[in-house]
């Protein structure tokens, strides 16, 4: 047995990666194109024909949400594979494909105790789907999804085993849907992808200073007036819940207060900390709007409107929000800071505790937990609490030492434009949480990437979530050993391709937004160019232009995926010009003469008339990266003059562009350089 | 006032199209990006800009479905600009950036007899469109969505007036969901796209040999057993005519018999000519199983179906099929022959008259006119019936002489894979109909394209349909003398990215079953070599392999769309190769390298391994052609060894290949015979 081990020292299991005998000694071992990876993976030899006698057949405990995941699962075989299947179950089960046997129901609440394990056996002629619950069987459903490719004698799925259940068990993504409204659609695609990536929790952030996103009946004025009219119904939440829950996933709303809650105030201006009127935010940032923690009223309020969303969204956890109050409503209000001083709060923190700790009670009296952003933290809290760390694992280790538990969000931030990688690299259970006792370890309970969408619309937030949140998933369920980003970026691409089938668009939108950029020409020479773009990085958006939501989100930078391939690839070529001359000569050519080409239309065209430098210092930095190769080939040392020269133009080919970064230039500059 | 006249010659509209003398004077004429073609156009100065405070204003006659039409318009504009905009419709309508007037109610079930008409003025300031009903404001909106366009200002919509009025009433197309199941949302997403070139006509192909897609609840074995149980509820069919009306289009349904008819028999056999059992037909062509027209039980039948889908489908007319009965079953079983005799029908064309007129007295009883193909017209049936040709403007002449009304799809099969230009050349009221007085001609009320799903399926229907159906909606509603296909090609490629905008898959899926073909390799070469090829045309594919409903349609010649624009534009180049030499050889050399490129990944991909041989044909062709480039810049002739081994090699490259045809071959071709 060749062991490829890689055993985790992860605080939750212990798993290994296996390769049989068998298949290595065949030469013949297939790709292992799961992301996540599973915990424990052998190749056995042969491989499961998939053709149009594919059947699927359910064993042991049934319930609807089986037969509709095994009916959703032919579907998207089918449309995997364009081979017409029958979406009627295998009556005899011994004859089905895929047999899928599942002991007993799971929980009638899924929570983050649910047990998610499964075991997969591919063989010659059948694969078998072994899961405690309904929800394992659901994973072990989309690994065997995974599994299925394409090679010289069809469409089919190595014989493998698998064991697996996740390393975490809270594996979430955090969206947004106030600051750019994101109709139900979007939510339900998103839901799919998730659970394509084995994710369990959709964290639905429904308020926020820019819109009141649900419909409240006690209180109607919430998105009657702090909505614009985009609001989901509590009909369509409803549809939401159910949606997630047959996809395995949590939805756990988010109530951000006392702060972000301008959109509250037009309606109820009178739960706010300063006079009104109140008008829907439409800027973007941290705004100085707060509930007013004083009076009984604000907390009466909460009780009623706690109760009815309580009520309506059945999770055990309720996040409450809590983030980035800045105090300026209180300092300024002479009651509440007589308040203050009467009950000895020394700082708007303190006020701010005080006030958490109220609507914790409340939360509690209506039968949920609270889920907080750091801010919430405050020792003497119940015990069950979750406290989400945005901030950083520095703030999760305090937490997991004082006993609460915790869930990381830093290091994840889909927003913020960074290389998959990044986040990859990024673990719950290392840097200031590395050193936490085995018992406080697992109190980490995983992790939630964020999507906030002041960038984002329902037209591009596909390519900002997807794919690179499938990197992430994998950090979450994966063991922790699974650290090979070339593996990791290999995975993606197909995870990629698959999210596609699944009905999500970061690509077909994509091409939608270059073809509206281009009105009548051709969109590939665009393309071309955008390849080897992404956006500027962090907040650099919201320090620069001013946006606000009536902004187009239509010009080139919105359009560009988060992370350019072509760049890392040509970085990965440029590390050894030598083999890569002719590829990389190529690749350079093709970026000038796309850049070149485009220039007079750019400058016809509104939208992209300000990406004309941009696409010259494309132009110029590619031809400097071609005569680089000239010198590099001729063995002769590039007159200084010339590098200079180079170099001053690469400096200016390295700044942003209209929000947008030339990513090739580092390369080219080292190619530069290295021509000297 | 410069006119360009274009006097129509049809029998409904005289029409022209004028430019403005100040247009034409600034210089700045904007492009014309109109499909269908408007019937009276005049440009004027300036340009109505599109931004943020874009909003529409109703004015006059008010309904639900004018409300609902300009939300939508404003969602599309939204999402074809990328501008966020508000949807609640101006209350000042004099502030609306398109201020919609209405005259008067339309029809409450719209006929062929609706008004269409409208009038579109846009100003500088304002943009008003006039409409006698809400049908010709629907149309009048469309053709607003399709004036905004993008330049050096930003989004707008050019000065201009319009008049425009469709010159045939009834502009169909007709889609067959039997042989392939199209799910509602296929449905309702090409009613989107037939909106958006202003069709009126859903012509719903409900049943056939291969499966009975609508519930009935008086007879429920023919979904029950008929369907596979992939069909439309009747509260689904009741939404797709809702969806349809908000578009100002009809549905009507057709339900072919007596033949086509092996599905229905599958639960009620008795309604057969030949003993049963049936089966789902699983095969394409024409088959043998068709009515009894002899027995009193099959019209009893027939009476109670008619009825409770009379009572359905709200539209005038009843689509009751009637072609391609070959007759066998009725020669092979004594008593219907004994029939014949005893009632002095001679041929089974007889007797299948006597079958439609009995079923048209039943259509009629139940309220309804009757539409059927060709084989339905008979001398002495009520004037009112409407004749759909399939066979060729000879038969539609012949029934408009008769005196019965008739609309063309002969020369319309868009599954037949034939260019654009072919089906824009067809014409209802040219060929044998051109003859007709013009009393006569009146009768013919357009046409319908078809789409036969022998060869679609929800993952490839829309690029089978679109763009290529825009082409034919023009010839439906424009001026007669609109035939310039130099001008018909510039426009169709602008509408198929705005149908992108719409919602059709066309782009979107070509590139999904790309991602499919490709597995994990790069799509942009598998794109390239396909961008020079075509599915084989006419009934070839029917000829060759044999398929059934259980084949797979996943191979290139189902990605690959009808009309390679690459070889049209290639064509064109050709025919001037002294001007366009550096261009021609930048496209030869890059087929070459991605045909020559792909060869090693098809080799191990079962589902490209039959197009090696047609990729080793592409990479000789264009070598041919950039060899004879060679020749011909050198002033040279060449070898006629030479000469004679490239039209070998091309003469191979002609012909089919795994069903596909290499379309650049006769341009390179004529080079190398050029170069002799």
């Amino acid at each position: 047995m060749t062991v490829i081990s890689r055993i985790s020292k992860g605080a939750l299991v212990s798993v290994a990666i296996f390769m049989s005998v068998a298949a290595t000694l065949s030469g013949q071992t297939p790709a292992m194109n799961l992301m996540p990876e599973p915990a424990q993976l052998t190749f056995r030899q042969g491989r499961l024909p998939i053709d149009g006698t594919f059947q699927v057949g359910l064993a042991g405990y049934q319930e609807p949400r089986l037969q509709a995941a095994a009916q959703r699962l032919i579907s998207r075989l089918a449309r995997q594979t364009g081979i017409p299947l029958s979406d009627v179950l295998a009556s005899d089960v011994s004859q089905a494909t895929l047999l899928i046997e599942c002991e007993h129901a799971g929980e009638a609440v899924q929570s983050f105790k649910e047990d998610e394990s499964y075991m997969l056996e591919v063989g010659p002629k059948q694969a078998r789907l072994h899961a405690p619950t309904p929800v394992g069987a659901l994973r072990g459903m989309e690994t065997f999804l995974q599994l299925v490719d394409l090679d010289a004698t069809g469409f089919g799925a190595p014989a493998v085993e698998i064991h697996d259940q996740p390393r975490f068990p809270w594996r979430g993504l955090s969206m947004d849907v106030s600051r750019h409204w994101m109709p139900i659609e979007v939510v339900e695609r998103t839901l799919d992808g998730m659970a394509a990536v084995k994710l369990n929790v959709f964290h639905w952030h429904l308020s926020d200073d820019q819109g009141f996103r649900v419909e409240s009946k006690t209180f109607p004025k919430l998105q009657g007036m702090g909505s614009d009219g985009h609001y989901y119904t509590q009909k369509q939440v409803k549809e939401v819940i159910a949606y997630a829950r047959d996809r395995g996933i949590r939805v756990v709303p988010e109530f951000d207060m006392p702060g972000h809650t301008t959109s509250w105030f037009v309606g109820y201006p009178e739960l706010a900390s300063g006079p009104g009127p109140y008008q829907i935010e439409r800027h973007w940032g941290v705004f100085d709007p707060a509930m007013d923690p004083t009076r009984d009223e604000v907390y009466r309020f909460l009780d009623a409107f706690v109760g009815e969303m309580a009520a309506l969204f059945p999770d055990e956890y309720f996040h409450i929000g809590g983030d980035e109050v800045n105090g300026k409503q209180w300092k300024s209000n002479p009651r509440i800071q007589a308040f203050m001083q009467a009950h000895g709060l020394r700082s708007t923190a303190d006020l701010q505790t005080y006030f958490s700790g109220r609507v914790l009670q409340i939360v509690e009296q209506h039968g949920k937990k609270t889920i907080g952003w750091d801010e919430v933290l405050h020792p003497g809290l119940p015990k069950n609490i979750v406290v989400q760390s945005w901030r950083g694992q520095q703030s999760l280790a305090t937490a997991a030492r004082q006993g609460y538990m915790g869930i990381l969000s830093a290091g994840y931030y889909l927003d913020l434009m960074q290389p998959a990688s990044r986040h990859y690299r990024v673990d719950p259970l290392e840097g200031a949480t590395a050193g936490l006792t085995a018992e406080e370890k697992a109190r980490i309970l995983g992790g939630e990437a964020c999507m906030w969408v002041e960038f984002a619309t329902p037209g591009n937030i596909d390519s900002r979530i997807w794919p690179r949140m499938a990197a992430i998933a994998e950090r979450f369920w994966s063991p922790q050993s699974a650290k090979d980003v070339d593996s990791m970026y290999r995975r993606l691409a197909v995870v990629s391709r698959e999210l596609g089938f699944v009905g999500l668009a970061h690509q077909s939108n994509r091409f939608l937004m270059l073809e509206r950029l281009t009105e009548m020409n051709p969109v590939e020479t665009l393309a071309t160019l955008d390849s080897i773009l992404e956006p500027v990085k962090g907040y650099n958006r919201l320090m620069g232009r001013v946006y606000t939501s009536f902004t187009p989100l239509n010009r080139l930078v919105d359009a560009t995926p988060p992370e350019s391939d072509e760049a890392r690839e040509f970085a990965a070529l440029a590390a050894n010009w030598k083999a890569n001359e002719g590829e990389m000569r190529k690749r350079l050519t093709r970026w000038h003469d796309a850049a070149t080409g485009l220039v007079p239309m750019m400058k016809q065209n509104a939208l992209l008339q300000e990406d004309v430098p941009l696409a010259e210092d494309v132009s110029a930095a590619a031809a400097a990266g071609l005569q680089a190769l000239d010198y590099l080939k001729a063995s002769q040392p590039a007159p200084s003059s010339w590098v200079t020269e180079q170099l001053n133009i690469l400096a200016g080919a390295a700044k942003p562009h209209d929000e947008l970064l030339i990513m090739v230039v580092p390369s080219i500059k080292a190619l530069v350089e290295a021509a000297k």
